[in-house]
């Protein structure tokens, strides 16, 4: 039998109502505790969830002994702080994406992890899904060839609030933290790091990028064109492209359930591969993995990675003159 | 009754057979001439559509008084040179596209087509398909709100061959003159010329682009991000994105003859829109309209704007290093 992962929900909001659905779908998790600045809001999400403990203080959840581990699905702007608190705690932690505000506070933050041991992982939920799974053995193992360019987008119109999490500098709002993350991974997923960057944006009133195009340059001259936006309703699709033949990643591919594989000669070929949880429980599951095996770092999802990921986007805002209140 | 206007073809290849098929299903053409430097070529092009007039070089064919209007349909190198030619024997020139080389070509063909009260166009057909037409309506009437950006690919697997047209720098090969232009024709059509460019392609080995991204910043912000490709396949679909919803120009894109609408909110309108003559048939017809009402450009594709698409191209190519010979 599977032993139990008793876990904290650190942040009662709308993502961690999420992925405690897939959570509770993944074998051998119990959620044990919810903490929650705000004691009535962790109350009301403790008792929609079953969950024994409500805290009004991070700091009272994790002093908790029952908590093996952490979710964190909180704003961006708190995940350093937050993670860095869970992990003196003696939690594992798995942390909402964007891993961090930049790449110095996630540097921080996974030296601290690698110091004690204990498991830390971006919640990149995307590339646990067993459609992105076979993406990559695909890829692999020669289905399209050599791959020559990955374009990806990832964009709505949001209604504009400056009060809102995704307008709100302080809280690290801006499209490309959110959801230009996505796109961004999967182009290092499939390509790699870049070797060059260029890309354009436009800020909105409270200066954050509302919407942006970025083109990346990867080792062996592959391409990346990768958009987001809070303006526009975007396609939301994905493609990889390849020498032999390519991959479209069906909307919304973030999500994603269903793959077609064209290749260069022949009939496409379409396949249906569900996920559980909402998308959520994969990487839930590969996370309680990590900690049964004791193994710190997901070869999935790698530290270096999502550090090299966080230098990329402080790049890009660089690129567009773009800073976090305290950068 | 539409008077007869009566046509020479310049370069019996590919296109020009594609693009005679075409005239043919427009009212009021006559093809009475066709030259080659190859007049066994010639002849044989005459043989398939019932040309009187078969002769071995272009000179020959623009000394038949008989011809009023010249369709060039060489490979781009060339297109300075014999404009210059038709033009100088009288007659109105119908030029494939790209128009030419570079902008400082395009700059004397217009200068010589403008002394003379000539009608020359770039033969960007696809602006003149009743599918394009209905797109510019749309966006011209706000279906879609304030179009944000556009994307656009035009990539297929060519057999590397270094004596190909494709490939030879001789002939302006490379896949940004051939293919890429559609995508960059478009963004003009939609955001007009670009404010900023950056770009990134790959040179092969005859020292022409095989592929390459290229991210347009316009006016207002909007972006556009264009890709071509001789080295793989692309998904070869277009997508206008607007606040208020977005338009996808199905698949092979630059022929389109479907159109889906899609409202931010609400069903999806696909709006089926043929093409007559394989999608040559409007332009030749906008072509001898203009030609019959005296007005000696277009302003569906105007001469300016050709010239501000070969100046953009231009400047793609240098940030690439990429030169033709001569330049």
């Amino acid at each position: 039998m599977t032993n139990k992962i008793r876990w904290g929900i650190l942040g009662p909001g709308k993502i961690s109502r999420s992925f405690a659905i897939g959570l509770l779908e993944a074998e051998g998790a119990e959620i044990v505790a919810v903490g929650s600045r705000d004691r009535r809001r962790a109350a009301a999400f403790a008792g929609e969830f079953g969950v024994r403990n409500a805290y009004g203080s991070y700091e009272e959840m994790l002093a908790d002994p029952a908590v093996d581990a952490v979710y964190i699905g909180t704003p961006h702007a708190f995940h350093h702080d937050q993670t860095l608190l869970c992990l003196r705690a003696g939690k594992h932690v798995l942390c909402e994406k964007a891993l961090a505000l930049n790449a110095d506070q996630a540097a921080r933050m996974i030296a601290a992890a690698r110091e004690t041991g204990l498991v830390l992982m971006e919640a990149m939920w995307t590339r646990f899904l067993p459609a992105m799974v076979r993406v990559r053995e695909l890829v692999a193992t020669g289905a399209i060839g050599e791959v020559r360019s990955v374009t990806a987008d990832f964009g709505f119109r949001a209604k504009f609030d400056p009060a809102s999490r995704l307008f709100d500098p302080a809280l690290g709002g801006g499209a490309l933290l959110d959801i230009g993350i996505y796109p961004l991974n999967l182009a290092f997923m499939i390509c790699g790091e870049p070797v060059a960057i260029q890309t354009q944006a436009n800020l909105g009133a409270t200066g954050v990028d509302e919407e942006s195009v970025t083109l990346l340059r990867h080792e062996d001259g592959r391409l990346s064109a990768l958009s987001c936006s809070f303006r526009a309703d975007t396609p939301r699709e994905a493609h990889i492209q390849g020498t032999e033949g390519r991959i479209t990643i069906c909307c919304p591919w973030w999500k994603a359930t269903r793959i077609i594989v064209q290749p260069r000669e022949g009939k496409p070929d379409t396949m249906d591969l569900p996920a559980r949880g909402g998308g959520y429980s994969h990487e839930a599951a590969a996370f309680m993995d990590l900690i049964r095996s004791g193994v710190p770092e997901s070869d999935v999802m790698p530290l270096d990675e999502s550090l090299a990921i966080m230098r990329t986007m402080d790049e890009i805002r660089a690129r567009w003159g773009m800073k976090y209140p305290g950068e």
